[in-house]
């Protein structure tokens, strides 16, 4: 397997909205928030109809390395009830090999509920439901062992149950030899966590760290970009920044590449999944002994076909889109 | 209240497919069969990943009517379960008024599967659920008695509870002088239940018909095109026929009038919903006491705006759009 990934098992409910419904409801634009229950019926609740498609970070990441045309898995809990069905279907339509079992006690399947402004920028608000319950028994430590990278996603770290299970899963992959990947998702999970996230790359546990500019300086307590890329690049031997517009960097042992962001077919209709798919790309570059280079272009390739349509998984071919492109 | 449905309550479950996948499953491209459980279960497991959004006909035709400036209600069973609460949600979130309570014993909420091939046609696969088992308890007399158009579908009528539940509707309706529509829904509803609906017709039930015309002629057991619109038309005070790509034509106690299709946006993407739509359009106009001539052309906006995207419901601001071409 060239990528298993660790996270969120979440189905997005996306709608769109004005940009005063967002100052209505006291939400920053482009921002993660996390709803309890009673928070996200609220919400749900004043929300105009929607379209409901299988969602996680981590997930749509594997979903675009099965897309890319390479094996991948993904370790997530979701719930006995219809979402849960609707999430295990997508992801295994998809090739993606999806074994952690369903809860029948418990909360329900997680959601996230994606506000897009006419702008094309998303503003999300997760409930995390079923998701977070995830815990170490759902582990395979054969199918961990069998893939080239772990990938793990910031938002299921953050919880001490899922974390526990990320941290077995990580020593289980180091002693296999394997590599492993997080990714750090949003600046707030960094800002509640930070001292413990720095200690973990301290650790040597993490081989590849994938963030935007701002997460980077989130996490290197430092104001200036490149600053504070390189501060973590001395920690960690691969580093992969993505700045929006300016496309992406990657810090391997100092050694810096660039690639400027790709285009395809109507430009930027939803960024949802933008810095998803970009981790899709690269890893499936990586775990394809390809260079950091290469690496870098299938990442904007993927990143740039999944801005042009609504929704977080890529419903073109990527593997032409990359064939065409190389 | 301008029009009250009362239709199938469906949460629409759709994925692409190649016309490959069509003839692998046995499935005739355009057509609309009715899945038993596990026939539901067995297509779903080969389909590819999908988007679900709120659906159902006559749900669809109501959701239309509302996203026109027009008061709608909805009268549709779902079960008490997470896929109920997304129709639920859905179509109040358009301002259609939906007080059917969701059963919490019975199955689950009915939801069809839909098939876009690359040409945007699309094949359905229904698996009906807590829909059919519609009665007449469901009925409020007072919003019924309120409603200028009480506006039924084929689809629902052809189960034997929901139709009594109907039968009583339409008294209700006429003893309070309002206006009975019907949609013939499919000409499979027709081939296997012509005569009774043939009945229905012939009794003066029936003030409005809408039907494409293969259902018109399936209905009328006549092979032409005309001589079936007229051999329909002698029976029904006002009878609309679509014709695809031929526009469209309405015939009032024998005086006929006609509109070609209109373009918006981006052209044809998905037809789901094509005549749904048409039929809000329609109706809102008639409802609100227009000409034939005026409600056509607003049934041809209402149309082609739900075919320029995925979706079976209206997206862009339909009262602009006939504005704008008023």
């Amino acid at each position: 397997m060239d990528v298993l990934a660790i996270g969120d098992a979440l189905v997005d409910v996306k709608a769109t909205a004005e940009d005063a419904f967002l100052v209505e409801e006291g939400l920053v634009k482009g921002s993660m928030q996390v709803l309890d229950t009673d928070g996200a019926t609220r919400l749900y609740a004043r929300m105009g109809q929607a379209r409901e498609t299988s969602g996680g970070s981590a997930a749509n990441t594997v979903a675009g390395v099965a897309a890319l045309g390479g094996r991948a898995g993904f370790v997530g809990q979701v719930a006995d009830d219809q979402l849960g069905e609707i999430f295990a279907h997508d992801i295994r339509a998809l090739g993606v090999e999806f074994l952690t079992p369903a809860r029948a006690d418990g909360l329900p399947t997680g959601r996230c509920l994606i506000l897009i402004t006419p702008d094309a920028q998303r503003t999300m608000s997760t409930y995390r439901g079923a998701s977070h319950e995830l815990d170490a028994d759902a582990l395979d430590p054969e199918q961990i062992r069998g893939a080239a990278i772990l990938y793990l996603e910031a938002y299921l770290w953050r919880s001490a149950g899922p974390r526990a299970a990320m941290e077995r899963a990580m020593g289980i992959a180091h002693e296999a030899g394997r590599k492993v990947a997080f990714t750090l998702s949003d600046i707030v999970c960094i800002d509640a966590h930070r001292a413990e996230m720095m200690a973990m790359v301290e650790s040597g546990a993490i081989d590849m760290l994938f963030g935007n500019e701002n997460e980077i300086r989130a996490l290197a307590d430092v104001a200036d970009r490149d600053a504070a890329i390189d501060a973590i690049a001395a920690k960690v031997p691969l580093v992969v920044v993505t700045m929006g517009e300016a496309g992406a960097i990657a810090i391997e042992r100092g050694r810096r590449a660039s690639i400027p962001i790709a285009r395809i077919g109507r430009g930027v209709v939803d960024t949802t999944g933008a810095g998803d798919l970009f981790a899709a790309g690269f890893l499936f570059g990586q775990a394809q002994g390809r260079s950091v280079e290469d690496s870098l272009r299938i990442g904007a390739i993927a990143a740039a076909e999944v801005i042009s349509h609504f929704g977080s998984r890529p419903e073109g071919d990527l593997r032409a889109l990359v064939a065409a492109e190389a």
